[in-house]
């Protein structure tokens, strides 16, 4: 191999990191692929619990697997009693999603130690499982707990979808909310090797348990650069509502390129050189929810001028983020919240890297290019 | 540049992932360069603290700075109170290491969200030397919550190395020990891009805050095959004295090399063609502290026979972990605690990447080497 420094890419950006067969970003026709099917396909045809058992199994499940998966997550989603006082425990001024990294963290206490440390594929499996039913639950109720409101046990008859609305402050659960908010859960499960996704493989390649590797997936996601970009979606298109409405919007995009602010949910850094087929799916439930809340369909016409608006200005279209923060807040569901359900969302992706990189262990430790003193004495 | 697939390398070897003024290790002279000293000189002439000031500051300290520093890491070292429930929250069973890294994910909580969010370089090196101070607090306290034993304040007329011995429940605190810890502490102080610390660097590339980063570092370090070698290597030297003592070493390494055992602490993924001069520098304390321990001496010696024998076979001499696993056990530090002290030591390197990372910023994002199958449709 030639001199590495000469080829040191900041970031990584291009350097292939790892093998895999979870899922790839093909750059040609910009398709996201998940174990060979296009992600989008399977956003508009299954559920999201049967994406997650493809990302964890590898394969779309069988009827009876799909029953036993559904009744799995179903039984692991109630927290161990202890977790109450631990979600409890924390300070109030705790931010939610890391009220939901504490929580994870603390889960992996509730296991077995010799559980937790066995990382053979049928344990990591196990534990993957349970770790999928109850990240909505240590979510949502980390949530209420800062707030000393009273916790929410999962509905056993509930999937896991319809649950996890039952669990979130705000959102009613009706079948087309159920409809929408499946298919946010989708288009945010996996996404190749996204930082997070990159952490937690880094993180288990120290044979660290899955808990281990997820709680760092979580502190990753929880950076503005990554998982905070649907809240900052929301939280401009709540401003561009209290500023005057739709008919400010392109003003207010406007003034904010010529201040050469960023503005959050568009472009990626890998592909979009056309739109994000995630924004398009999810884009065509914006007038779903529009009536759901009042003011909606304003909100949805400033979705459109925004987007307009950038595209015709910087050529960019929006990603995956701007769709879902505006939906999840025509569903009321609190702005705090829409990280840590990414990052729910998300665990079905991070626990099968994590099961892949288990299974074919190298240990991560690359190299630097020091650019600092030598040869100095105290 | 060429084709990335042609050079993919699993665990990024031998890839440059950052450029760096922390540290290097210079492969030809075998030196680990801190900041431009040498890691080795700096442990046998200055004091840990004044090390950790060097990583974090990128200059000695001058006297006033080290007498302001000294000062401000005693008067940071009190836990909010608030954090006495949130370790007695944790069942039983939680790992050490486990408890440090809620009990760190936790203390996020108590910083002013403000404050928290802030990755400008002043506001990260504040909340890096509460963190530096704390850790310590947390580890010991972490783990005599879980034994439900009583919780123990720093004493503020103690400096950051007595202090932390008088945290931990085992040790005596008097000038050796000190000492001796003192240099366990610097010898772990900083280890260039070690996996813990790819790792908070590449959280912190999101921008995530410097808690999150310590915590997904503390995830990191828990691996067997980062962080656990201490342990392993105490635990050797332990079955041994069980079995018979140092007549019986050289037979227990063959044994374990026939049945094609890993034996921890020895060699290194990246250099050690010769002797680790951690190793060399710490062995040098291991008869010092050898009758502080009913059996020590002969712990002493079946450590020499073990490196012996080791490298006479293997051609593998001592890493740094094979030293401090046996000096831990002479100062009578619980051996869940080994890599806990690992941490705290390793915050002062870990912190300084991620100051580094975040004053020059950029996202790492590496991609794949697709494996999976394409084109299947649901």
């Amino acid at each position: 191999m030639s001199d590495p420094t000469e080829t040191y890419r900041p970031g990584l950006e291009g350097v292939i990191a790892t093998e895999t067969a979870v899922s790839f970003l093909d750059l040609d026709t910009e398709q996201i692929v998940i174990r060979g099917y296009d992600l989008i396909e399977l956003a508009r045809e299954v559920r999201y619990p049967i994406v997650a058992f493809l990302l964890m199994h590898g394969e779309l499940p069988t009827d009876a697997e799909r029953t036993a998966f559904d009744e799995r997550v179903r039984r692991d989603a109630s927290l161990p009693p202890g977790m109450e006082t631990v979600l409890r425990s924390l300070p109030p001024a705790t931010d939610a999603m890391d009220a939901l990294r504490t929580g994870l963290s603390a889960l992996a206490g509730f296991e077995d130690p010799a559980v937790l440390a066995d990382t053979s594929h049928a344990a990591n499996l196990d534990k993957a499982t349970r770790i999928l039913a109850r990240a909505p639950v240590v979510a949502a109720n980390g949530y209420r707990a800062l707030r000393s409101l009273d916790l929410v046990e999962p509905d056993p008859r509930l999937g896991f979808v319809a649950n996890f609305l039952h669990l979130l402050p705000g959102p009613r659960v009706d079948e087309t909310t159920v409809a929408v908010f499946d298919r946010i859960l989708t288009c945010y499960s996996e996404h190749e090797l996204a930082n997070s996704t990159l952490t937690a493989r880094v993180v288990a390649s120290t044979l660290a348990d899955i808990y281990g590797a997820v709680v760092a997936a979580t502190a990753s996601l929880k950076g503005p650069l990554h998982g905070g970009a649907n809240e900052a979606a929301a939280r401009m298109f709540a401003e561009i509502a209290e500023r005057g409405g739709s008919s400010t919007a392109e003003s207010y995009v406007l003034d904010k390129l010529a201040r050469k602010e960023r503005i959050m949910g568009f472009g990626h850094r890998v592909y979009m050189h056309r739109p994000d087929p995630r924004a398009v799916l999810l884009g065509e439930d914006l007038p779903v929810l529009a009536e759901r809340r009042p003011g909606g369909g304003d909100l949805v016409r400033s979705y459109e001028i925004c987007a307009a608006t950038m595209e015709r200005e910087k050529g960019l279209y929006p990603n995956t983020d701007l769709p879902i923060g505006l939906l999840m807040y025509l569903l009321e569901i609190p702005i705090d919240l829409y990280t840590p359900v990414f990052l729910c969302a998300r665990i079905a992706g991070l626990v099968a890297h994590v099961l892949e990189q288990h299974d074919d262990n190298r240990l991560y430790r690359p190299r630097v290019l020091y650019t600092g003193p030598r040869d100095k004495h105290p």
